[in-house]
């Protein structure tokens, strides 16, 4: 039996997580569950999965549900919900699946905690990388990655000596401007971007899969994970999502990961790594005529896919700068304050002026990343 | 450095293999070389790679290279070449890359005298697998897959359990009559069978893949070779011949191996296993266009794969049957002696006409492996 503990238990990959638990009440317990202000669905989450501990990151739909809910279940309030639940005696494995620079705290606190990482916040490696694979390795705890092109890579590497391996290849579907002429992107709207080809996903995720900076976070991310230089990563254009990435082995050869696009499966090997279990979902049919395309992506039309490996080259806090306007910038675009073209032009601002780094600690991160939020937001009202 | 026998050195596979090895000198290095008759070829590789010994199967072919011949490499005649250079002490490696049953004998030796068998010819494993398998355990010896079909699972299956793997998909091209209308394949040209659109192979080959025989063969060489049953064992056709080979794990995830079609592949992996070294060829290159389509193989127009399943199924010396006179009827099929439609008649014929099986041992095999092809000439004669 595997005790999970949830950060971000009602968006998209923490009810994907609970569907998988679910599927397998023998192999997997929920111990703890934590949302940000979704409290209708938190009860019920509650009231079927009976975790220890349910926390509510907002101190007002806290004291909402405090005063309705009356079963045993402990409930807590505020960030501090976020650390309790990463750091729960109870709990083997912690599911980081809240969007946001937020995760990295409590991710800090569950590697010092000894939890194995299921990683859906691919922020916390983006941004604190340095911090968060240097913590780990000192506490030796696994890192599984949960995104789906990261999972993927995991999977074909198992078995392959870092030596035999030359490069990542990470696909993205293109998102749904991909076919857009060049000219019409600048002005895309929120709606238009929120029409994800391939993958459901939470809103935030779909805007930066639009721009491309949803790549270049995971190539980012992909470095951090697996530890391959930047000229070592690849990105490819890949609209029906069935390959979810691949690796190109010394010899030229290529292993890919496939499968339908369904986030419960690099959910469920997370949870079953090494092993693998049945998953009841739509699997990939071969008894189905089935193309799959593949493309170079647009860097000029997209250029946060360069920046990104810009930001990464140079490391440092630049990466968590490159996130955390990026994060600003998406939800003043979701909110209409800026346009979509607007979003990588705060973000080029933002890293422009950035003062010279200073050491890289967690204080220093959160510190970075709330000046880098701010001087997005001054950019936002500028415009 | 690896020292390497190859029978069948002037074959498709065998210059490859040579080419392998000339791209690693410090690498690899041809010790023995086997050829059936084409000695003016046999004669060069002689002069360029200076093997201890060579050798050619054709006694006449034999005769006249000793003739002409005044280097220091040993010259062997008749089938006693195949043994020698199977057996041969220098040799750490042998690979079998000679067509049809005569592989079988030589295999066996090389497995006694314990050198890792790099398997290119796949009759081996079809006809003699119950054999083959059982010598390969009792004397320890790796049997390294060299079609890129099977070379394509072995590399998904690299840091998998059994436990965690469901079963195996074949990629199939489907042939050069794939997109043919029922009614015109029964008549279909050796010609037009050996057209092959993506792979470049022996003639042997090319028609058994316009037929589906080898898809068949390849179904019952994967039994033999990773020990999944039949009904673990599925087919796709994929005309690009990209995806050389695939993988379906127990939670529906797919692990693919991918590549341009060029043999140097997977041969370079059975000779550097369980390393990759750098390939000169053309490799895959995600900055162009690429498409790939996928659907499911024609049964009923093809046959000779619903026949394989079942001879593979039953097992005994069926599917030594069905290869030896498949091999017949192809060569009689290439002589222009009877239609296309008739090589899957015959082999069903022979089929039909079989003895209860005796007890599996080698000697028996190759009887039957006689009867199998006098029989089938028996048809064709009737034709």
């Amino acid at each position: 039996m595997k005790y999970v503990s949830i950060l971000g238990s009602t968006g998209s990959i923490g009810t994907q997580t609970l569907d998988v638990i679910k599927q397998h009440p023998d192999q997997f317990k929920a111990v703890a569950l934590v949302a940000n202000k979704n409290i209708d669905l938190l009860e019920k989450q509650i009231n079927e999965f009976q975790p220890l501990i349910a926390g509510v990151v907002d101190e007002q739909a806290y004291t909402l549900l405090k005063d309705r809910y009356t079963g045993s279940t402990k409930l807590i309030g505020g960030k501090e919900a976020l650390i309790a639940a990463a750091t729960i005696q109870e709990a083997t494995m912690v599911i980081t699946a809240i969007v946001g620079a937020v995760g990295i705290e409590p991710t800090v606190e569950a590697i010092k905690a000894r939890k194995t990482i299921g990683l859906a916040n691919k922020e916390t490696l983006v941004a604190g990388g340095p911090l968060i694979t240097s913590i780990a390795k000192e506490y030796d705890v696994a890192i599984l990655p949960i995104d789906s092109e990261h999972s993927a890579i995991f999977q074909c590497l198992e078995g392959q000596t870092k030596a035999n391996v030359d490069s990542l290849i990470l696909t993205a579907s293109g998102g749904p401007l991909r076919t857009w002429p060049s000219e019409r992107i600048a002005s895309a709207t929120a709606a238009d971007c929120l029409k994800h080809p391939t993958w459901n996903m939470g809103s935030k995720i779909t805007i930066d899969s639009a721009s491309l900076f949803n790549k270049g976070l995971e190539v980012i991310e992909a470095h951090w994970l697996f530890g391959f230089d930047f000229d070592h990563i690849d990105v490819v254009v890949h609209p029906q999502s069935i390959i979810h990435s691949m690796i190109r082995l010394k010899d030229g050869a290529i292993l890919a990961q496939m499968g339908n696009p369904d986030m419960r499966e690099p959910i469920q090997y997370a949870l079953t790594y090494p092993d693998r279990m049945s998953l009841d979902m739509k699997h990939l049919d071969f008894k189905e005529l089935l193309t799959l395309e593949f493309m170079p992506p647009r860097v000029d039309d997209f250029p946060a896919l360069r920046l990104a490996y810009e930001v990464g080259k140079i490391g440092g806090f630049k990466p968590a700068v490159f996130n955390a306007a990026n994060e600003t910038a998406v939800y003043a675009f979701l909110d209409g304050k800026i346009v979509f073209s607007d979003i990588y032009k705060i973000v080029t601002a933002v890293l422009e002026s950035m003062e010279p780094d200073d050491t890289f600690t967690l204080d220093n991160l959160l510190a970075v990343d709330q000046w880098a939020r701010i001087k997005a937001t001054e950019f936002i009202n500028r415009r």
